[in-house]
């Protein structure tokens, strides 16, 4: 596809988005309100020029990407819409509260705006950890609301695909609440973890020296740089806790099976979590057949966000959307491209949603 | 140094001893209840010969390694040193419950056995995984009692160091605390943050799309088979209830500031976790130089505990231990050989607790 796309913040992730699409064809500008970090981006091509401005980045883009800190994603994106951004999407770790936010304060450009979030990391630090494969078999979540333009939707979905991702479409709700569970609430409990073991100062060595795999494997994020850690987990705040008061649940009740003794319900709990570990994708990598639905849509807000959280809520991988738009106005029709494994369950459920539906199997 | 071994248990623990052993020109002799798994270790060359009985293998053994699930091992222990064995350990993941049980019911043969726990493991499963290099550059944890007579601690540590392992000596309710917090609540909080991100049925496939890294290094422990946890967490009931307790109270502390929105307190938590994280050892490996200590004992029960625990306390990496008794009889001399860097500190303790210490610097 190609295209010209303005990278806001050139750290990490701004810097890794930057090399990728700059080797796919792409033209990437970038702004960095610090000169050093936007220079050392050029340097390393993670860039191909630097912008002195916002404005000046996004002015002839067809996307802009914001990655900066979350506490600043809201008012960074505000910025790219009123310079004209045609289409803005950030990579922010929470999503509703920066969702609302810019629909708060930009209720109309906001439908240019596509929250995302993708679900790959790195030990590495800043533009020089960048990384043109980080995001390769990776799964980068996108968070359209009601309010989402298709046309915006579809082009960000179609960017991130060029980045070697999976996109996965969720509410920026859903999104929020499951990520404390599967990301926020692990790194606090491996912090805490690695920070009870070490509290008792005359048994530290000690505890170091008996500290195996097992250990270390648990404790291994809390090596990572806290830096972004404060802002993400007071941001989303609500949903950490409830996670937070889940994972606490549940360790009371393993306490409550080890109280009692009971041999055979302690076998129950490993043997399920066991099942459940073995079943963890290696990979979020899509397969190899394909399916088409096409789906005769009304043309009001809330059709996309409605169609594709479907679509995340059955864990169902979207290849691309499309949307053809019928000359009469008024409606619309958008093309969904699935992978086969998931194409039943997902027509079932938008048949459920009472859409209509035809199918057709692509090579 | 060589010798006869009889290797009791010839699963994935006795099999790596076994194979590690005759690799360093021990004899090797095996006994399982289960005559395929002994077949099996006799064919992988694990052991040099399989016995028909326990009596059989320890007869004419100069060290008998008890490697069977921790609820088995007592009544093993106690079989061997029935059978004549002349030094008994063992590999069991709780110490004190066992030691106990051994010294209760043979309260003089006790002496002879020396408890043991390798602070190694493997995703293998049974003889079939055993590894002769399981141990290299691992801690084995040793818990002499004030009833162990020295010379069989001194041969056990010796065994224990051909197998590449650094021996660390605890009090078997020492150990049975730190390996609750270091080993069987990190069992427990990955099976069971495994089991709360796959409860909501509903989530579960995206969920496991939005596992990245963090979540799979935190869980990973919980795809290990489960065999043997419900016996280890039972058995060790009470100091995994403490350590639990001490977890939760910390994700409750955790929970709290969370909840105030305080993010100084957050990054202070986070980079105390992550410091303690990065000083965490790679591998206990003993330092070049080395270091003599001479210390004159009287010939009562539980100096050799003291003085062992002492280091282990210390973090003190003891190298060999050798046991010098003096001919008027009544008073002996340890000698402890133990890294230098550590000397300072442990001649420090053992002036502290009334032992009189000369010391050589080795080449």
């Amino acid at each position: 596809m190609a295209g010209r796309v303005a990278v806001v913040g050139t750290g990490l992730i701004g810097g890794s988005v930057g090399l990728a699409l700059t080797a796919r064809g792409f033209d990437v500008v970038g702004y960095d309100r610090d000169e050093q970090r936007l220079a050392r981006a050029k340097q390393l091509g993670a860039i191909g020029e630097g912008a002195a401005s916002i404005d000046d980045a996004v002015a002839a883009a067809d996307l802009v990407l914001v990655a900066v800190p979350v506490g600043a994603i809201a008012a960074t994106v505000v910025a790219a819409l009123d310079a004209g951004a045609a289409v803005v999407t950030d990579v922010g770790s929470v999503k509703a509260p920066v969702v609302a936010e810019v629909e708060r304060m930009r209720p109309d450009e906001s439908a240019r705006f596509v929250g995302g979030h993708p679900m790959a990391g790195s030990e590495q630090e800043g533009v020089d950890g960048a990384d043109a494969t980080l995001f390769v078999g990776s799964t980068w979540v996108l968070t359209p609301s009601a309010n989402t333009d298709e046309r915006s939707y579809s082009l960000v979905l179609r960017v991130v695909r060029e980045l070697g991702a999976d996109v996965l479409t969720l509410t920026p709700e859903h999104h929020d609440e499951l990520v404390a569970l599967v990301s926020h609430v692990p790194q606090l409990a491996a912090s805490t973890l690695m920070d009870v073991a070490s509290a008792a100062e005359e048994d530290r060595p000690t505890l170091m020296r008996l500290a195996a795999g097992g250990f270390r494997d648990m404790t291994r994020i809390a090596a990572g740089h806290p830096g972004i850690w404060p802002d993400i987990l007071s941001t989303n705040r609500d949903a950490v806790l409830d996670a937070l008061d889940q994972y606490v649940g549940a360790l009371m009740r393993a306490r409550e099976i080890v109280a009692t003794g009971s041999q055979d319900e302690l076998l129950v709990l490993l043997e399920r979590a066991r099942a459940a570990r073995r079943n963890l994708p290696v990979g979020a990598t899509m397969a190899d057949k394909l399916v088409e639905l096409r789906v005769p849509v009304p043309d009001r807000p809330g059709v996309l966000a409605e169609v594709t959280t479907l679509a995340g809520r059955l864990g169902v991988n979207v290849a691309d959307v499309e949307i053809a738009h019928s000359l009469e106005g008024g409606r619309g029709v958008l093309v969904l491209i699935v992978a086969a494994i998931d194409a039943d369950a997902y027509e079932r459920g938008l048949l459920d949603l009472g859409y209509h539906v035809s199918r057709t199997d692509l090579a």
